[in-house]
């Protein structure tokens, strides 16, 4: 039986990866009376008075939405609600084994921007938090800025941020090793969708100044073609030499290429055009951008990709589950740039300067602290 | 300590009475890749192929929702979606602890008819039903019908059916023991809200012929002022021989008077006033519309209250997790009429008729095999 075949059949055995549980034992009438009526008025009284009081009686302080509308998901695209659900269901589970986040998964049988937003609005009384999941761009930045603005619990885009995040991490210890600087590095990001887009915007937060971004016409600047609002934002922080070119022109004297693009469209001659001790993260699932094999003969010195069995997955297990748990744990209202940045440090910490190479620049996704430790980052962040 | 107090002590320890729990051991890269990346594409390939295989491979097969907009929660009023939420949490726990239905809650922050249809569809896709609660009349008759012209998922307002099937229930039984027949016998209902509404719909549906309904204001028919439109629509089907007056006035020769109103509003005289062997369900709560004892001594033959310090409890407990779970593992697309009589004929059937009596005429609350019976009544009556 093949991976794929073994998947499926253990799916159609879960019927559905959760289940929603009782913290009570209803047993006797005396629990009954207690749980729901006539105990239950008690806590609804106090929070009707106070509404703050939801994190103290409620689910609201540890649980969170997951919410997709299925336009963007995974390598599988605008798959719509019902197929999007089994990914839904697999971020809350990673959620609730990495993080102890109970997360419930929603999948919006619309794709209309208003319509999210306003949906989101409606349903966020009751949680602590919305982690938005595969939503296409552009519209997934106009939704978390929109929902952002309106909501006072955390908001997360986590395509754009915890991919962002983990690259960044991974960066921070890919400079250690190769002895490159964030001032003077040239990145080449590749792919001006969602992940692209923030990954430029940390970076460039983070002290990084010379970005580069290129999709499938080659470079890009303000005189491109078809850029959508964001892209057009971009173009005033990125590429400020205003090269033109392709991909491989992009490549040629960068220290550091950044995929979140296509299989097999980097070359070994892109890469031995790139500046000596290159940093490629090639992250296109399942076949990266180029194979770290080909990358490392043709002189790259660190490579990543999103794959578990090759050397520095980026993977955004590493970061989520714990942005959510420190942001619940400290009623955080706002997951904020600075958040953004801890994380990424406390990640890249976590490789002991003994054991940081060119083959372990970032924690596994099963690093028995990894949650706890950006939980922690975060919350030291929290404003008052 | 009160039981008010330790109720709120008990929700502020619990902080949320349900989690939302993983069925998946994510222990290692291998599973990770099966209920995550990559393996998780197959059954989203399929759905996308065939919604109907959702059922199959997601949640959708066993968890609903759980909905409200905070607007009549309980004794509570109108109290909007932060401090609903405690009630919206424990109906999912009774959900989950008497029918082994998971159920997520939700609480709108919106009021606006349209808005909680349209909002309710779009999250439709992922879950297997929608129970409605604590929404007020007569917007709650509108948003029910609407979502179950357009959803194919069962849609049921339990305040309104759960309450109906229930005193159906215990009225075939007190029928029983008084030697009173459905076709001959005077009902009054006193409350014309959703629940008696409800309640006047199913005992006419079960061939009840004499209904008549009153208010605050009294006895109601075609010309009393002030009905809403879906309080016309039963001025057409019941009270046809136009008695007019004060709730007094109707009780006089009744055999049965059904309360969904407020406390102590029934009196003695009243009682002596109905014909013999006179049943009461005063189901006002904390304090019913008359105390059993001063009925009883008035003449009444069978008494139920809400309350289980009393004998016949009318408790929606004993109906709703089972007609979910019924129509849940039958994949049923409605609640059909058909369905809540043989709900109310199946709990009826669980008190033998050697114990049935006067003070024993429903199932109580923790029977231990009630979700059951009734899903099965629920499930042999789901049409092709």
């Amino acid at each position: 039986m093949t991976n794929a075949e073994k998947a499926l059949q253990l799916h159609e055995e879960w019927k559905g990866k959760l289940t929603v549980d009782s913290k009570v034992k209803v047993d006797s009438r005396e629990a009954l009376a207690l749980a729901y009526t006539p105990g239950v008025a008690e806590p609804c009284k106090v929070i009707a008075e106070d509404q703050a009081a939801a994190y103290k009686y409620t689910i609201k302080s540890n649980t969170i939405l997951v919410v997709s509308d299925g336009s963007a998901v995974l390598g599988l695209g605008n798959i719509g609600p019902y197929a999007a659900m089994p990914v839904m269901e697999g971020k809350a589970v990673l959620f609730k084994e990495f993080g102890g986040v109970n997360a419930v998964p929603i999948c919006l049988d619309t794709q209309d921007t208003e319509e999210i937003i306003k949906t989101v609005t409606y349903l966020a009384p009751g949680y602590g938090g919305i982690n938005l999941e595969d939503i296409s761009a552009p519209r997934c930045f106009e939704i978390e800025e929109r929902l952002k603005e309106k909501l006072d619990i955390p908001v997360f885009h986590d395509d754009q941020h915890g991919t962002a995040i983990v690259v960044l991490a991974g960066l921070i210890n890919a400079l250690k090793v190769t002895g490159k600087d964030k001032e003077s590095c040239e990145v080449v990001v590749n792919g001006a969708g969602s992940a692209g887009i923030a990954i430029t915007r940390l970076l460039l937060r983070y002290g990084f100044k010379n970005v580069t971004m290129c999709d499938k016409s080659g470079i890009l600047d303000e005189s491109s073609e078809g850029l959508n609002w964001m892209q057009e934002k971009m173009m005033k922080v990125t590429n400020l030499s205003h090269k033109k070119g392709l991909l491989k022109d992009a490549l040629a004297g960068a220290d550091v290429f950044i995929g979140v693009s296509a299989p097999n469209i980097v070359s070994a001659e892109m890469v031995a055009s790139m500046n000596k001790d290159a940093i490629l993260f090639a992250m296109a699932n399942p076949v990266p951008e180029i194979m770290p094999d080909i990358a490392k003969a043709a002189g790259a010195k660190v490579v990543g990709t999103g794959r578990s069995d090759f050397p520095n997955q980026v993977n955004n297990v590493i970061a989520f589950p714990g942005i959510f748990k420190g942001a619940l744990e400290g009623h955080a209202r706002k997951i904020t740039e600075e958040m953004k940045l801890a994380a990424a440090t406390a990640i890249a910490s976590l490789v002991p300067e003994n054991e940081l190479n060119e083959n372990n620049i970032l924690p596994e996704a099963f690093h028995p602290t990894v949650a706890e430790v950006v939980a922690e980052a975060v919350k030291s962040h929290i404003a008052d």
